[in-house]
């Protein structure tokens, strides 16, 4: 049965592909075999541009994806896109709203969409995100977009999982650049100012002022900072350009692959942290008696605790 | 040196309040001496009021916070507010901003006010808020308001807490509503819908009505949710009359510390998952042979690490 999965897969049978998702995700012990046979097998793509959309709510994410996705699959790319945004798993309606923003690209044969299902697999959102994007390029996919909130745990995984991080900021002032920790920004390759049509565009032309005068990145790479309106199109095209002539750069230079091996570097770290606080929180054993340590001595108990720990590890 | 900050501090002398706080932060080796006396005999205030107050930017937490904070004294509270939203410490405007609109309260006696630097205690943010909220206890402020994002680890951590979670959220229909996780609002004791006011109060009266028949909470304990507006005030009182006498039943029925107590649980499992995190994310040489194995193979790998690290602690 499991060959025989495999093999749908690769005749590019969409719904072999949505049931190795659902095995890749799979905590259930009668799917491991399975679950490692997959894993064993199936390889991302070296030079497949993986990008990354982060920003709040109502910024205008979806229907960002709706009007750059269209162009990236006028381009010939075939375009997985990744939700793993918790809040539009959990709460029922938001999928909904999301697909009917994106109804350009939902019913195309270009194009994925997979949310994924973060609620479910307790200790392993890191893991299986990064596997749902290796099964998307093995099944052909060449451009995989994953979209968060950008915020938390999300963000540094999005990042971490990209080639390009593009992070969306609405148009406003001092106010609503607070609502963006510098954290994100200095994260960001794109910093893009959505709602620049209309009469918010004045706005977002104070806003990207704002954005360059705080000369985020390093002095060799710094990050593009611009306009775009997904009514107008505005900038979108530009991004676009940038964005592939870029990764065609990367590619030739060899700085692609280097890149994506440091980032592996901290994605292991955080995978591992994720999955042993996963298994800590399971062992009650080894919290409880502090709980009952006088108030104030909790903090040097705790640290005592942990390092009793890490003791054992090394 | 030391007790005589321990004695400034017992005598009410805010600058020792502002050092021991800066001690209780401190990381360096030179302080942990101090650290330890100052932890050890600093106690909680065991019927004090603390309240944690989450939303996202924007949504009006500090205008909320000014019009509370000036009920809350005119109670004969001490107040002490401790923002924990990183955003807030990091970009460098925000905090200027916030004092701003809690100009009601920054100059008054029974105020305090004192951002938590979360960059800076790298794997004990959640004991340094816990310490800290201890300390102004300990000086003497009997009301504690922890302000947070709502967004990621600091929420929870404010929940932990906080005997009230108050949810602050912005007028708006299903799309603004996608902007809070649901894990939030099942938190939440309050979910207040601000700036119910002008052209903008009928749709937060829609927005309430959405968030009532998302039927919250358990059977015999559902959120107060209501309409809220900073500038006209309404809503305003009936919160602070409903906060206070809930408060006192608590007490009087022994819940109060029977809930501590519960949350009490979960905060030592996060605090110590933070403190082995940081301490992990330190140790290279514990990830760095996982990062040259086959791209597929790496989930298999990791969760192997960690089962292997789990048997040692066991």
């Amino acid at each position: 049965m499991s060959s025989d999965l495999l093999e749908r897969f690769y005749q590019k049978d969409r719904l072999a592909l949505a049931k190795v998702i659902t095995i890749i995700e799979s905590k259930a012990e009668r799917d491991q075999v399975l679950k490692t046979e997959i894993l064993n097998s199936i390889f991302g793509n070296p030079t497949s541009l993986r990008l990354a959309i982060s920003g709040p709510p109502g910024v205008g994410k979806s229907t960002f994806i709706n009007v750059l996705g269209q162009k990236l699959v006028g381009l010939g790319l075939k375009l997985a896109i990744l939700p793993i945004d918790p809040s539009s798993v959990i709460s029922g309606g938001s999928i909904l709203g999301d697909k009917m923003r994106m109804q350009d690209l939902t019913m195309r044969d270009d194009v994925y969409i997979r949310p994924s299902p973060s609620s479910g697999i307790l200790g392993g959102v890191a893991l299986a995100t990064r596997d749902v994007m290796l099964a998307v390029e093995a099944f052909g996919f060449d451009c995989v977009l994953i979209e968060t909130v950008g915020v938390g745990q999300s963000e540094t995984l999005a990042y971490l999982l990209c080639d390009h991080y593009i992070v969306l900021s609405q148009p406003g002032s001092g106010d609503q650049l607070q609502a963006m920790k510098k954290g994100i920004l200095e994260l960001a390759d794109y910093i893009l100012i959505t709602k620049a049509d209309g009469e918010q565009e004045n706005l977002a032309r104070k806003t990207k002022d704002s954005l360059k005068s705080l000369a985020l990145g390093m002095p060799n790479k710094k990050p593009f900072i611009d306009l775009i309106s997904s009514l107008t199109g505005k900038g979108i095209s530009e991004v676009l350009t940038h964005l592939t002539q870029s990764h065609q750069t990367m590619i030739a230079q060899g700085a692609l692959s280097k890149e994506r091996t440091i980032k592996r570097h901290d994605f292991v770290r955080s995978a591992l942290i994720e999955n042993l606080a996963f298994r800590i929180a399971e062992m009650k054993p080894v919290t409880n008696d502090l709980v009952g340590k006088e108030e104030t001595s909790l903090s040097l108990a705790i640290d005592e605790r942990a390092a009793e720990i890490i003791k054992k590890i090394k």
